[in-house]
């Protein structure tokens, strides 16, 4: 059995990664990376599922062991990636998504640069625009503050292995699975297998 | 536009890489590399479809002038890769396929190492040697050599970038478009796309 891979997702509010993800995760052999944090749990929220729900105490105990491929502080309270179960699930052969912002990628990126760096954009800022209004949720003087963030981000794409322009969602969904089966077929990915073929004599 | 990209084919006698290559040629964008020779033409062969035929001193000009990728001798004449075909090609967006045994494709690590590799297997040995009988055009100890040979090769694998077992042959076909695609969207190879992305704005 080869080892699992870590795929980092990031791309700009707005730009459907929760929707292509959500496609992706269907496959009985890619899981979502579990956050931690130490806010409290919101009302329907469950331990494990939508974060692990730390104390203060743990989650820098965590820190202070190396427990964390990354972490930030937001509004007073800590979130991070918690490695213990990213590396179990890899051991289990299992593909794990980490869908996070760019400097939580960039950070991942110097703890595991073999990890798989997926950047997902929208196929332009005006589509982008179109998008975010369509939501009705938010002020014009926030959805342009968005819209200059989402540029910001867009520019730093080229640090990461991949970029997918999700226009379709169904061409934005193949091109991710591409990718993840082109990583498979990498030979460093795949030694065993080819071990077996001349093993199977 | 982006500049297309060179994919490098190997694979022992046998694995079905001819037939695997021929479903991925269907494509508009992606083109076989026609190689170079001094040895004359057979009845039917066309100059630049099956070869180009080439005078011996015009291939040793070529590679006197740097004009071949790779080039071997064998049974007496030239063979080889001429550069300018293929960089036409890629300069115009298109793919170049070249389907090369492994001494000639460390040859072309050498010089294009932004090339693409990959290596074709047989699910095992085993169905190695039962396509060999199939054909029934070749003696136990043909086969039998071909076989060591083989494995050979296949040790070389880890040397590629990528490993495609061409067990069923569509699940084939769809790993080496899967591998094309995810190379067409590394951010090194497709910088002209995020740079359109921003530009629409």
């Amino acid at each position: 059995m080869n080892k699992g891979m870590l795929i980092v997702v990031s791309g700009p509010s707005g730009c459907g990664k929760g929707t292509v993800l959500a496609e992706i995760l269907k496959s009985d052999k890619i899981f979502y990376s579990v956050s931690a944090t130490t806010r409290s749990p919101r009302p329907g929220e469950t331990d494990g599922i939508n974060y692990y729900f730390l104390t203060k105490e743990k989650f820098e105990k965590l820190i202070d062991e190396d427990g964390m491929l990354e972490y930030a502080s937001y509004c007073g309270n800590y979130y991070g990636t918690p490695k213990k179960p990213v590396e179990d699930m890899l051991e289990q052969g299992k593909h794990v998504i980490l869908e996070i912002e760019v400097q939580g990628a960039m950070k991942i990126m110097e703890k595991c640069p073999d990890a798989i760096f997926v950047f997902i954009l929208p196929p332009s800022l005006k589509e982008l625009q179109r998008r975010l209004n369509k939501r009705g949720t938010e002020a014009e003087d926030v959805i342009q503050k968005r819209l200059s963030e989402a540029a910001g981000e867009i520019k730093q794409a080229y640090k990461y292995n991949y970029a997918v322009i999700n226009g379709e969602l169904e061409k934005a969904v193949d091109d991710l699975k591409s990718i993840i089966r082109a990583e498979e077929l990498k030979t460093i990915n795949s030694q065993n297998n080819i071990d077996e073929v001349l093993e199977n004599a």
